[in-house]
């Protein structure tokens, strides 16, 4: 797994368990091209990456402002959605690490970015597993 | 705060902070009849311990179950709603602790278990911010 090298370095974690790194970025079309591959999809630890960033969100947000809770709601909405999360991914270029099928990887569009949001998700999920949360709040 | 001392020893937490508790248990109504009072309502600390719960959860049901993350989205909603939090709450007789209006205290309908609900989560936002994750999740 050399090839996460490079994603570790981009992310600046060394990752105790590399074949949890790999496993957020494996998209279940992946999987049905690959069926006796062993691998799991991405799929539970974005479900927990989801929550691990929302968390550190709205931790930030209660700790750096003291406007009222309504506001505080709006504004994380405005920090948390796919489109931002696929910003992230694609700076840290997700794109060569991801893992799909040949029929997902043509599409670039607005299925991508959600993938990619995903993956973000599930690496965030990833790092607390490993690391713990300063290291995924970071 | 000497009343508080009896809700720290049904959550099995001393607090460093006590007038964190104290706001936890302050419902805004409180806030209209007493505006001198120079208190916050709960409802910051219910925004933040709501994403602590939800990672409480989610970690929970990441760890002890191998299901799909379908699954355990559908779980987690069950295990984390007004009822059952409202529940909890009165078993640990958030009734004599929280500060609500005239009106609002006559009120023991589904009011009062959202109103109980939304302390529980801001009480948990306090046991985040004075005890840490660890005390929070248990």
């Amino acid at each position: 797994m050399e090839y996460l090298k490079t994603l570790e370095d981009k992310l600046g974690v060394v990752f105790k368990d590399k074949k949890l790194l790999r496993q957020a970025l494996i998209h279940r079309s992946w999987l049905n091209e690959n069926p006796d591959s062993g691998f799991e999809n991405n799929e539970r630890l974005e479900f927990l990456g989801d929550a691990v960033l929302e968390l550190a969100v709205t931790e930030y947000l209660y700790k750096r402002y003291s406007n009222p809770e309504g506001e505080l709601t709006n504004w994380r909405a405005a920090l948390v959605n796919y489109q931002n999360l696929s910003e992230v991914a694609s700076r840290l270029d997700f794109n060569d690490f991801l893992m799909l099928s040949r029929g997902e990887a043509k599409d670039t569009g607005r299925a991508r970015q959600v993938i990619l949001a995903n993956a973000m998700e599930a690496v965030i999920g990833t790092i607390y597993l490993d690391q713990g949360y300063e290291a995924a709040y970071k």
